[in-house]
């Protein structure tokens, strides 16, 4: 049994003040801090969590809706918000945890958390850095145009600001990459970097950026629609003007949630970590320190301040 | 040889006057009267068409466009239309028609077309009329939710007058059908017949109606993209707001163009007649009668004004 249980310790929560329309600010969340006793009711299957690692991700824009019938549970105001994160167990009731486990999965944005029925993944290999959990999973930004080197593909990549442009040419090793800011016709830029047309795009923005690659899209291309980061901060988005194209060239599009496929995790782990270890996959992080520099870190996702996958640490320990 | 093989005889054509932009008006187009002569070129492999129904398609309205870069070649002002329809071979130099055969494939929009490098299907069952080989390819928005009931499903209907509701419900046996000119909501018509949400879309039209199938529609659900009727007079487009929801619901949408499988024809074939013959399928046809008329009979498909697939009839033999 770690040390501190059984004892009431503070427990700082990062919560979510209000709904939010349009783009959050920084005061639609505060830090509040209440204190918990670090102890399991007897007779329940609970485990205690020390949080370590959150994951910071466009998607928690969305919980921030006040909406009835969205996909997607609405936070509650005044309580904490959550995702997904890598936490130590500090000590457990429930038979697949014990103590000095750690683990992923859902998480809620505080210092130590009670879960009743705790639906999260041993980590089992310990020799990346633990972080690397909390987004390897989600971040598929930076994984997807390696994976499509790997398997041969030419591959162009589109960031908002010169570093990350450099960043993904020369450490991710993408063929091209431009800064989606400078181009003021992005239908011309995409007919630069492919004049043959694009057999595959993957999508996390939407917006202005699908529009110009349905432009751009060859016969039988194919679009995977993994997030649409552009829009999720406004309340009427502008609309795709060039989905006729999905019929004009034949192009499948199809949406995907990685939660659909945790089943598949252990298969990718074993896939991912030899090049992990090898450094032919490259995986870079941007960390903040402490929940209360959680909201800048969630909000820098929307105006792209963020270098690689936003990492909140909790604690290093 | 037929009997007016050789003689100077005159032909009427349906002429585009002009590009058009936003919705094409029946001044648009004109008929003008020239002459042909019925004799095929020694030494060329050309066939001598009359043509005798052609099909009016919504994809007509796109090559009306000025259009440089479009999929779709633009009509040349002062040519005449073209698309799909029946004909007559009147005679022959290529080794694969006789004169009598009946044919279907591209047509241009005139009393009798000398073609060069003819790419026609020949049509072998005459115990159905032929004008529905002008449509029973590409009149696909009556025969999906046919096909769709004969495979047992819950099949509901969208169209823009009473009677044509009547007539999904009635004659094409779908399960329920409304409309859409008379839903101030189409969110909530559909919430109506689809509490469950919607499996599979079949889209001819895009726009408003999309969107509000986009919100409807299951996890996993899937979409055939045929045709976006509702924005092929529009120089810009409204833009679908909800294709996020393919993301949030995992939907595959993907376009389809007949052209691309009319290898399967014959097995088409196979598997419709046997249903025509003995009604389980129905076909319904709104037949205008003479080119003088195609220009109506083509800006009807806008109006909603044709109840069946549009066929024009040229000549009835």
């Amino acid at each position: 049994m770690a040390a501190s249980v059984g004892k009431e310790v503070s427990n700082k929560q990062l919560i979510l003040r209000d709904y939010v329309t349009g783009s959050p600010k920084e005061s639609d969340m505060y830090v509040e801090t209440s204190t918990i006793k670090l102890e399991i009711p007897s007779g329940s299957k609970a485990v205690l969590l020390k949080n370590l690692y959150l994951s910071c991700d466009p998607i928690m824009r969305i919980r921030m809706n006040r909406a009835e019938d969205s996909i997607f549970a609405s936070y509650i105001p005044g309580s904490a918000l959550s995702g997904y994160g890598v936490a130590k167990v500090l000590d457990s009731r429930h038979p697949d945890y014990k103590e000095g486990d750690f683990v992923w999965g859902p998480a809620v944005w505080e210092e130590y958390s009670l879960v009743e029925e705790p639906n999260l993944t041993k980590i089992h290999h310990t020799d990346v850095p633990l972080s690397y959990y909390t987004g390897i999973l989600g971040a598929v930004g930076q994984l997807v145009g390696q994976f499509a080197k790997l398997t041969g593909c030419y591959v162009v990549g589109s960031a908002g600001s010169q570093q990350k442009v450099d960043l993904l040419k020369n450490k991710f090793g993408f063929d091209e990459a431009f800064n989606y800011k400078e181009e003021h016709d992005l239908n011309a830029a995409l007919k630069r970097y492919f004049p043959n047309g694009i057999d595959i795009y993957f999508d996390n923005v939407g917006g202005k950026m699908l529009d110009a690659v349905l432009l751009n899209m060859r016969d039988h291309g194919r679009i995977a629609g993994c997030g649409m980061t552009s829009i999720y901060n406004l309340d009427e988005p502008e609309g795709i003007k060039n989905l006729m194209f999905i019929i004009y060239k034949r192009i499948r599009m199809e949406g995907f949630a990685a939660i659909e496929y945790y089943h598949l995790y252990p298969k990718f782990l074993d896939h991912i970590l030899p090049y992990i270890r090898e450094s032919k996959v490259v995986y870079v992080e941007d960390i903040a320190e402490g929940l209360e520099n959680g909201a800048a870190a969630l909000l820098g996702l929307f105006s792209g301040r963020n270098i690689g996958k936003q990492v909140l640490v909790v604690t290093h320990e």
